[in-house]
């Protein structure tokens, strides 16, 4: 069967996925966590498998501890499916119920979006993730993830989909795994309701220019943290050296670092060589140099440079004049991903809150907050700097639409028309 | 200045926009009232020059009635602010309030969505409407009418800008006028947010082919009334009627009836009888028009011949065996606009609500119900038959997004990846 045909058959079982109770969801959870658990030495094996090819291709020890699929991680994604279990069904929320008229009521109820097709990194881990919050929302998925864990994604989702077999319809999940079958799940727009691409920020551009499906994906992490003239530096340095150095891969990591002309020369100097000491390369305008020796000359930055995502020990550095500035200097060249204002002046705070215009906009803390399980989602399937739909981390609320019911008893739109009938719309208690 | 230019202001403006006080944003469209209310004569004046072009080009009775803009228009639209002015605020509510740890709060709250381009069909009300839905959200607008009411929305236009200077931000809101300029828009995707075009399928398949900006459009309607084997014929008959000939030309309207087998030699003979007396012209498959003396020889139908939309007095008919056929052949024909079931049987109506995936699932009433008024929306800006973000009838609430707001004092990750600190997770009240 070619992907067409597979996902074809998926949008037919999915209004069938889509109705089925929360108790039916969960057990096929619960179903899931037991195969795991049961064949981890099967999974093992195979990411062993995977980690000695990478490793033969030479590949970087923090790419091997992505890849890694050991009791460890197993025990996170257990964990995860237990915490995914217990939290309340997305699906069947009533969210307005409205009498229009006299036995004519509205209801507003969330529901599954229907046929996901999610296309992520090397990270076993992410299948198990995604695949368990997919279920969760009665959504039917299509996964394709990295070809570097090619062999423990196979183990992974065989176990899954075995797990599922006979609790959940037939063909509510599919694996892809060449890149052939990725464009043409790029053209199943009449049958897959929406992509979500992670990856890099060309990938995610890629997909969206060839697809007509929806798409929900990030497309790159530009964080700041502005250091407003009334910061209080004994935060400062520590949620500085957080948000740049305690995971630089991450796209919530802060890659410009904005300063108050005010308290720059004040700040700079002590900031920049806590920073060096953490093995962290500056790089700025002129006027941030100025202040900054550790600031090399072929490091002095133009004006479009500010829009490098370094994803790496590197810190772009910029003076401005007022919080305001701060926030136009954020809206032109951030990635509406996160940002943060660090000040112990409320009024300033408020200010950039409601100016900077991203997904996340922070006081007093690191940048890398912004994820699904800090937010206390459970998981996340991907962090959005889309404005639609669903907009920084994405938890199980973003894999849900909703449907209008509208319950009457032999009403015409006619008799509104005429004036022969009124409506009369009152909320009541959903 | 080039449309380009023209947005990349309004997009320097948004945040200001986005963060005026309700108060502001409800006197500005006060003014807009008072402009509109002072200056009709002007108003009129222009649209009969339209009215009088149109009518020289020989254009039909039905579509000079929708550009005539008089008193009664006036009256409407003059209501129509009024109602919005009344209504609840749909920037700044708050939506979840979740202490993470001590002192680290995070507020999910809501915000406009920036910058929205808007590409409606030729009515100078929806000019009116959709600026000000735009108004009350805190959004700024491109808008591009339909040329054969150009110097009516020139005149609108001007006498709105001229309300809102000096209250809100200078660029907020913007007109095109020659098709070229709506090419320029598509190619705006780092300063346009949205995209809403109002139109046939063909033009929003048109947009959505050529732009990257996120698209909320409807393609079609081809909405179902489905008369199931318990169903009332007392209802069925007029909601049917009303459904196919109340205003045929709407998205709204049914195109296609769905007969369970064991009611079909009593219903159709009856209902035919009656859609024809309306001047229905019946359509069908083989076995529908055996039971249906009404269907011509070249009217009986193919399979593929039922994803039709007519707009039109005009009604295809099939028989289905069961409600789960009936979802089955809605689901593959329809365009997951509003669909609706006749029955007694409340199991029967509960498994089309969940197994019909449309924006909108009835029982007992006319599919022409899905309104942006008649659900007490206030006023629309389209039907959306996506799934994301907004679904059904778009009101004030699918013109805005929400920020996660985080506030913490010195709070790093550091210390919760290290288990020096712990989340704990509690909801407070919002």
């Amino acid at each position: 069967m070619s992907i067409r045909e597979h996902v074809m058959k998926m949008k037919e079982a999915s209004p069938a996925m889509a109705s089925l109770p929360s108790e039916v969801r969960n057990a096929a959870l619960r179903s899931v966590q037991e195969a795991l658990s049961a064949h981890r030495e099967e999974i093992f094996a195979a990411n062993r498998e995977d980690l000695k090819k990478a490793e033969e291709t030479g590949i970087s020890a923090a790419v091997v501890k992505r890849l890694r699929f050991d009791e460890h991680k197993l025990a996170d994604v257990l964990a995860g499916i237990d915490g995914l279990i217990g939290l309340e069904d997305p699906v069947g929320r009533v969210t307005l119920r409205r009498e229009l008229d006299e036995g004519l009521t509205l209801v507003r109820v969330t529901c599954p979006i229907g046929v996901i097709g999610i296309i992520f990194e090397a990270r076993p881990d992410a299948l198990v993730q995604i695949s368990s919050l997919c279920i969760k929302s009665g959504n039917c998925a299509v996964l394709k993830g990295g070809k570097e864990t090619a062999s423990t994604n196979t183990v992974l989702f065989r176990l899954i989909l075995d797990a599922v077999s006979g609790i959940l319809p037939d063909h509510c999940l599919l694996q892809a795994s060449a890149h052939s079958e990725v464009d043409e799940l790029l053209g199943c727009d009449d049958c897959v309701d929406l992509l979500i691409p992670r990856g890099s920020n060309r990938f995610v551009r890629y997909i969206m220019d060839h697809t007509r499906i929806p798409v929900m994906g990030h497309s790159d992490g530009v964080c700041h943290t502005y250091i407003d003239e009334d910061a209080d530096f004994e935060k400062a340095i520590p949620i500085l050296l957080d948000a740049k150095t305690q995971y630089t891969a991450a796209c919530n990591s802060t890659e410009t670092l904005l300063v108050h002309r005010a308290i720059a020369e004040r700040f700079l100097p002590a900031a920049a060589a806590r920073l060096s000491e953490a093995g962290v390369r500056l790089r700025g305008n002129a006027e941030a140099a100025a202040l900054i020796p550790q600031i090399r000359k072929d490091d002095i930055m133009q004006e479009e440079d500010f829009s490098t995502e370094y994803l790496d020990l590197v810190l772009s550095v910029r003076l401005v004049g007022s919080v305001e500035e701060a926030a136009v200097h954020i809206n032109r060249f951030g990635s509406h991903h996160t940002d943060a204002i660090i000040t112990e002046n409320k009024e300033h705070a408020e200010t950039f809150l409601r100016l900077v215009d991203s997904a996340g906009v922070y006081v007093n803390c690191s940048t890398r907050f912004a994820d699904g399980f800090r937010y206390g989602f459970g998981a996340e399937v991907g962090i959005s700097t889309g404005k639609l739909h669903a907009r920084g981390p994405v938890g199980l609320d973003g894999l849900v639409t909703y449907k209008y019911r509208l319950y009457g008893s032999g009403q015409i739109v006619g008799d509104y028309a005429s004036g022969k009938k009124q409506f009369h719309f009152r909320d009541l208690p959903v």
